[in-house]
């Protein structure tokens, strides 16, 4: 089934159950309220909320036309957001820009950050910024929000607790990011309110393109109307979202709820850096990666960051070109005090 | 007033109001049946919350025994938790006993992290752990809650909204964070947990020993029923409540019911490290401090981070010797899958 949050002034939306070709919904808050409240209570909500979007495939229920303008995040607010960096061609780009190597364990020890989760922006939403020199940038990812994860899960209970998969634009200030990481602690400022795409799906949504750990297809990531990473979120993961959420669970409990992002996605190509869409290659899902590229191959980076009124679309097709998320799209607006 | 939050087998308690001597509650689930729903309405239902609370202290409501046992963390989950570290003195000895200096920027740039915030412990919930060799501390500290801040706020915006305070048991694994800020994105598995005091209060509760930016009183932190910590969270604070805020907010807005702590309360001795508590000295907030300490002195540290069944006690007294929050009592308790 297909779920979305619809803006109705509320903290947290109203809970609504989409069609499979996004194009109508049907109100789901007579079971449920909100998704985390669904989520809360998934075991004995899920199962009607399962009949609600049959019933609504087939017609049987009153529906309304689905805007993805005036859908919310899925979950506008979350208790926690944890996101990887599990295509670790991505980490390794970025180090060599700088001239840097990349430890080894990398390849065998997930990466994650602690994110924001208290104020997510809409998918439609303008990306608020105080300052271009801050240097804003889009990462297209992969999440999967899960239900209770108990401390010390194996990879198999990481695994079964994947309820639902959506995308993320983590937005990112390049600008701030060095100085700030350089303090020792990791991101805060540098990592504004990211936001996700307007619908979140069960995995068998996703048929075979899911196989339990991963997504295998392309995730599309425009920017100002052009293409500029179409990289398979399937290739080059190293660390399937099962192994990232026992990652997460090692010390702590993850509350349902909990999403986990994948990291920017990123392939390689021959074993090298890959190449821009336009030259017939995969392209990025960030700029900072294409302005690694620049770098190492020119010396110097020449893609800017996004600036006010830059616009990033990310969206990911089915095998027969249906979108199965909606797409977040969003314009970068000076933000006034 | 005081606020605390009673286990009821829910995911986030029943919000209660306590008396100020913490012998009683009365029900205030009436008025928002969670501490959050009060928060994110704070405006409509502080009022009504701060009549009930009078009418308790006249007895003229119906109340029952307030036990510090049956009380969750005021919020048993939270959309966010950042975590400061405003006492400078503590980030220097750190370096310090590993041979680094301290940027010069520490003392004009606050340093926050991003914590976990979906699955705290209760103020008398055991510490899980799952193996002594994570080297389990306790870090004493104070904490505000806040309602909405918007992106870029001011310093002075940022102290209009400081709702309620509270204490922090902000438990650290020792042997997991060296090896995990070398990776560079911050803390997670060194990060479990952690505990809140019983009690939130208003600021005013706190009367002259809150000067709108800081809490000026000691507190206590004892270990295996010894005092071990008596520094004052008033002193030493480089960075106030409302500017730890405003840092935070600088690139996002806090959404109401976002936690800020102090970080571990630090204070220095004649402009050195102090001393501990049975050497007349204000001792220490956590147990990495004095092993700091005791590598300075002897080369070496002797103190040993925190066995199963170890044993940690935080809380803060007023000048009239009475306890304003309640009592953190936590005992550290082996993990078993």
């Amino acid at each position: 089934m297909k779920l979305a949050t619809l803006k109705n002034g509320s903290r947290d939306g109203k809970l609504v159950v989409v069609s499979r070709d996004l194009t109508r919904c049907t109100d789901a808050s007579f079971l449920a309220p909100t998704l985390q409240a669904a989520l809360d209570d998934w075991q004995r909500i899920a199962p009607h909320l399962e009949a609600l979007a049959e019933s609504l495939e087939t017609g049987a229920v009153p529906s309304e036309r689905f805007h993805e303008n005036d859908a919310h995040s899925p979950l506008p607010r979350a208790y926690q957001w944890a996101d990887g960096s599990a295509y670790v061609n991505h980490v390794e780009l970025v180090r060599k820009a700088r001239g840097a190597t990349m430890p080894e364990s990398f390849w065998t020890d997930p990466l994650i950050y602690q994110g924001g989760s208290d104020s997510f922006l809409a998918p439609r939403d303008p990306i608020p910024l105080v300052d271009e020199a801050h240097g804003a940038d889009m990462e297209g990812e992969v999440a999967v929000i899960v239900g209770d994860v108990p401390l010390g899960a194996s990879v198999e209970q990481a695994r079964d607790a994947i309820r639902l998969l959506m995308l993320v634009n983590d937005v990112s200030l390049r600008g701030l990011i060095p100085g700030e990481l350089a303090k020792g602690f990791g991101f805060f400022q540098g990592k504004p309110s990211s936001a996700f795409s307007p619908v979140a799906v069960t995995p068998d949504e996703l048929g075979e393109a899911w196989d339990g750990g991963k997504v295998h297809l392309p995730l599309s990531v425009d920017l100002n109307g052009k293409p500029f990473g179409r990289a398979n979120a399937g290739i080059d993961m190293t660390f399937d979202f099962p192994q990232l959420i026992a990652h997460a669970a090692k010390t702590r409990p993850l509350a349902a709820g909990t999403i986990i992002g994948s990291g920017t996605v990123s392939n390689k190509l021959d074993g090298g850096p890959g190449k821009p869409v336009g030259e017939g290659g995969a392209g990025y899902s960030c700029i900072a990666e294409i302005r690694m590229i620049e770098t190492i191959a020119d010396g110097a980076p020449k893609t800017p960051f996004m600036r006010f009124g830059d616009t990033v679309r990310i969206e990911m097709k089915d095998t027969a070109g249906h979108s199965i998320f909606g797409a977040i799209e969003q314009t970068v607006q000076r933000h006034e005090a």
